[in-house]
């Protein structure tokens, strides 16, 4: 759908101008400089000519069809020309100005108005609030960074600084460059998602690097994520994690910065490579552009000195890499090329072995990388320095070593990484290393990190199989009678619904509660109480509890009674609970007493489900008591979860260890509770009305589970 | 006592070679070439002269006296070369060679007789397992790395390649350089806190760079570093913490890589400022060896954008470091000068203010470094490629702000850094700013990283007094009881404290605990009970708990019976423990059973003390149970304790905030276990022999709190 927007074969530069320091001028001379392939139609209703052409009084006097405008006048102008782009049927439209909704009500105002006129018209919109957009392919330079380099990668970012930044760096770099970038902007009409659609059917896009200060369809990103991350690297850095983050993001584009443990395990699962430190956004992209993912998470080290290999090794384990041990064989054919006092395990030290010929290297890497073992080689240290550290001369066995690297990571579709401390020098074997699609770092960090990208996106794509594709089937399983306790809250004006009704609801869908009945009276209430306790050998007792929709909190409001067992202890607390209850809110509407049986001891769980404004519905798990309120020790994980996520959210918090049996005791019932986060995830799933569900305490037990209280919340 | 040999004027280099790939040969054309200040004697058998100098067959033929020696022949010369050097009364040598501890037993044999060798002679060694070292003052030069720049910074490294990555960083970066270099190897004759007293005592030295891999003495280290870093910082950078990197590090330099809990409690007690990153060492030690410490824990940032403002305000909040609102003057001056769009809070963002005359930036910067909410400012973006990005007139506006910069940061004290997109290009603004020592780096994550290490380096100056120095009084305060119960195992045989000599040792000590008494039948038992139990109304019960040297897990042998009341319980479980205990172990020493009081429910706390093999006695602190076996949430601190840091202590874990009291409860006494804390540290500070105390449980209270286990063990 954007293809006409962004692979524009017409322009129309609103805002033209002769004036050197206008955008209206350099964006026209940029155009004309780079040699963009299509046509270029200044518009400004006070000249006739500008740098050699044909100027327009506006823009529907351009007597041929138009794909793209650039819009250069201020925020006011705005809807008024885009009233007229629609007239002339233009595909899109780039606002630069700024002074929208990062400005407040009013600027917020009129961006709604440019959006509303743009759906109206068909006009899509890039912006407002960005400093535009470069399509590679046809030199379509509409931003006026001078001279970006043309690669693999498609640029989609957030601030047009990070997008010099990483453009000078990718020039600096020299190898990797991009095929598109697309300043976002306040992302009021094109969202992110839309892009990534776009960029995942551009065949010469490789992988996609993104800076997010927020966005505002997270749910539809995840579900063009997961689809684009199966065919190619999503790379992306979220700022605005920070309060101060955040409120420097807020002024900057006006963008909602979401919860961040939501989204990045969000973005995990969708298969995206998060960067946290904007240093290695530009690396990690370069080598996901142009290496073969690692899917087996090993990796080998080599080095010609101990300190690098043992930083490296440190880091690497950090990442989680696995740093296996080389077969018999391959040490054994190590040990024949080597010193006496090289270390032959992984990281493998040639100690001086290649001081006199560093061709060595691809000796050793020849038979490193044939082991089944290691899925990959990293070099640290002084490669491609030897002819500048020690002797000239030597440079020559570099270049062959170089020359061999190139080869083997063409047979062996095992990437090499190397770290050279001689990485911003002058030398022709880094430089032949780099020719041959081989990234070379000055940073060990870096280098690390490139590999353990490498590495997560091989085990992404490894574990595609089963990954949810996010998608909300909504009222996919929706019963008749589950909608039915829903429709009665409402027509009632609630938006509550009872204990019972919501025990009665997720019973519904198979979770183990137990749901109770309402007495309206204290004989009711024993007559009630009495089945449940009945065989006194199992020595059941119950619980009594409010039920009113104008009471909340139950606990607060003195309104549950635990553990009672005899007919004058359960009529005492009939009566006890409706006065306390009077007592705590006199204009209540008192339902009645909830008459249940008392759950057995058991493991404390907390499941919580809400809508996040960025992703919809997510859920929360994690062990009750301190563990939640003390510890923070939960997770949230966006819906759908499948099968396969329960059992790693089970995973997710630390306390979790305890559902395994601890101090020898059994473990619990992990597969019951599997089972009751999938049913959350199902009736979330089923009735859109749900606002807010919380199953507190679920108690979890060597076998099986009980949901002791639940709280749903309709939306309003 | 390092002065002649870090300082030499003389220095010989034995195994002296005419062949230019021998160490012996490069050894001398260094220090010819780069002009060392003192005297050059070459030693070979063989030679007569070697590059013009006279050769000496033997050291001690030498006709003048001889500081240093740098030995370059293989690791099984040293020991008779080093015993002719003790003859020659050489102050010191420098073992280049590799083959000793970190080959093995055999080559460990060697090290130790060349250690001893060294020793009886008095000379002092460097490695061996070195690199050598460089004298920048003296161009002495024993490494070969061609032209180290010389500047402030001492350099202590356990790797020579990590030396080498540091010297060229240095060299590429052009401003900050060394005084001395000393590549530390096996450390097994000098030690890093050795080096560091003389960096010390080294005026031109301002800030000293450790890389290390593992070190001997850590307490005496520590103690050099208390000492130190209130004169000049340390930054350190500790390799070795993964299993893998452990064996790497093993293989290399044969040193300890210790617990690094630990370690880097300890490294930050001592102000050491500690990096994780390779890429950041050698830019916060050029920062902290130039710039004044920020002792507000406070910066503003000043952005031409707000990508890089945003990752910024991320990464220092990350850093815990406060971007504190600007005052209400400050921000009326800069909104007179910047345009409508800007934010003029903290981050500052001049959105577009600086295009037409980047000199506006020393205006912003003037005015905010005026603030006094405000130690420092981090400028991000642009800032030296406005000349390089838009118009080249531009460059003369930012040369003019680079000059003020450099007045500013002279006149206020308070530290400009420059985090610029243009670093690597040829810009006169950025040069200016480097000639007057402001920091400019193109990575947002170091200059952030800088910021936040000359932060913590202020607030450690800050808070300095109350730190302890690591120093012990070994028997500081033992009491003749104390030693009498220690001295009593000992005569025994024992290296076990029975429960109630380690209580009582304790309470001598001041720390809240119910010794007991020990019966030795059944009667006496009852006895010693009743009287606990005594008065009916006080609910008061027992605990019977076998002693017997041989059973240290007395619940294991079912040797504790809990919740004693009445005569038949307590004369049935002493029968009963008995028993149990004989069962458990028919050899054992058995000599009663012991009778305390039932401690009343509390919150469970543990405390322990242990040997550490680099630190000596530490003490672990953590919440009981579940928390310290399942959340591993304990805290590891090395001894002495200050009370100040018994306070921090109990900040330090996660599950402290129970102490507090939660879900409306009252909180508990942290005095009184702030105190118990001390105690421990003077208890262990007493008594030397002690190897391992465990005080398990600790039961804490509203008020007070009772030791109900403790566990001493002493030093075989």
């Amino acid at each position: 759908m954007l293809d006409r927007v962004l692979n524009a074969k017409s322009v129309a530069i609103i805002g033209a101008s002769k004036n050197k320091t206008k955008r209206g001028y350099q964006a026209i001379k940029t155009l004309l400089a780079d040699g963009f392939e299509g046509e270029i139609y200044p518009v400004n209703p006070k000249e006739d000519k500008i740098l050699g052409l044909n100027c327009y009084k506006d823009i529907t006097q351009i007597d041929a069809p138009i794909d793209l405008a650039l819009i250069t006048t201020p925020a006011g102008t705005i809807p008024d020309i885009l009233r007229k782009c629609g007239e002339k049927k233009v595909a899109g439209a780039i606002i630069i100005a700024g002074g929208f909704r990062e400005l407040g009500v009013k600027g917020k105002e009129l961006e709604l108005e440019a959006v509303s006129v743009a759906k109206q018209t068909g006009v899509r919109l890039i912006g407002p609030n960005t400093s535009g957009m470069i399509n590679l392919k046809t030199n379509m330079n509409l931003v006026g960074i001078q001279n970006p380099p043309r690669g693999n990668i498609a640029l989609l970012c957030q601030s047009g600084n990070m997008a010099l930044t990483l453009i000078t760096e990718a020039t600096i770099r020299k190898h990797e460059g991009f095929t598109y970038y697309v300043g976002v902007g306040n992302e009021s009409d094109i969202k992110f998602h839309e892009y990534l659609e776009f960029f995942r059917n551009d065949p010469e896009t490789k992988a996609i690097l993104m800076y997010v200060e927020g966005m505002s369809e997270g749910r539809k990103f995840l579900q063009e994520a997961h689809k684009t991350s199966i065919k190619k690297p999503i790379i992306l850095l979220k700022s605005g994690r920070s309060a101060t983050g955040k409120k420097s993001a807020g002024s900057h584009t006006g963008s909602l910065a979401g919860m961040s443990e939501v989204s990045n395990r969000a973005y995990g699962r969708a298969g995206i490579i998060v960067i946290e430190n904007s240093d290695e956004l530009f690396p990690v992209a370069e080598t996901l552009s142009s290496q073969p993912p690692i899917k087996t998470n090993t990796i080998a080290i080599l080095a010609d000195g101990g300190g690098h290999a043992t930083i490296a090794a440190d880091l690497l384990s950090d990442y989680g890499i696995n740093l296996p041990e080389l077969s018999d064989t391959t040490k054994a054919k190590l040990r024949e090329i080597l010193p006496e006092a090289a270390s032959v395990i992984n990281p493998v030290d040639v100690a001086g072995g290649t001081d006199a010929d560093p061709s060595l290297f691809a000796d050793c890497a020849k038979i490193i990388l044939k082991d089944p073992n290691v899925g990959g080689l990293l070099v640290v240290g002084l490669f491609g320095g030897y002819g500048i550290r020690f002797e000239e001369s030597l440079a020559i066995g570099e270049e062959a070593a170089a020359h061999r690297f190139g080869a083997m990571v063409k047979k062996r579709h095992k990437p090499i990484f190397v770290h050279s401390l001689y990485s911003s020098y002058e030398s022709r074997a880094l430089d032949l290393l780099r020719h041959y699609g081989i990234p070379v770092h000055d940073s060990l960090d870096i280098s690390c990190k490139c590999v353990a990208s490498l590495c997560k996106y091989g085990n992404y794509l490894k574990s595609y199989h089963g990954k949810t594709n996010f998608v909300f089937n909504w009222r996919a399983k929706a019963r008749k009678e589950g909608q039915q306790i829903i429709e009665t809250a409402k027509k009632e004006g609630r938006h509550v619904l009872l204990e019972h009704e919501a025990k009665q609801l997720i019973q519904l869908h198979g979770a183990p509660t137990s749901v109770g009945q309402v007495a309206k009276n204290q004989e009711d209430a024993w007559a009630m109480a009495s089945k449940i306790i009945g065989n006194r050998d199992r020595k059941d007792k119950v619980v009594l509890k409010i039920v009113s929709p104008d009471i909340l909190h139950k606990s607060d409001a003195c309104g549950v009674k635990l553990n009672l067992s005899s007919e004058s202890e359960v009529k005492k607390s009939f009566q006890q609970i409706i006065k306390n209850a009077k007592a705590y809110n006199p204009d209540a509407d008192i339902r009645g007493v909830l008459v249940a049986p008392m759950a057995a001891k058991g493991l404390e769980i907390i499941i919580g489900t809400k809508i996040d404004e960025q992703f919809g519905p997510v859920i929360m798990y994690g062990l009750g008591g301190i563990m939640v309120e003390i510890m923070k020790d939960v997770t949230f994980w966006v819906l759908p979860v499948s099968p396969v996520s329960c059992k790693k959210m089970l995973e997710d918090t630390r306390s979790s260890v305890l559902l395994g049996g601890v101090r020898g005791q059994k473990g619990y019932d992990k597969a019951a509770l599997r089972k009751l986060i999938s049913m959350c995830s199902e009736l979330i799933e089923s009735y859109p009305e749900i606002e807010e569900m919380d199953l507190n305490p679920v108690l979890l037990y060597e076998e099986g589970l009980d949901v002791v209280d639940a709280r749903i919340i309709l939306k309003k």
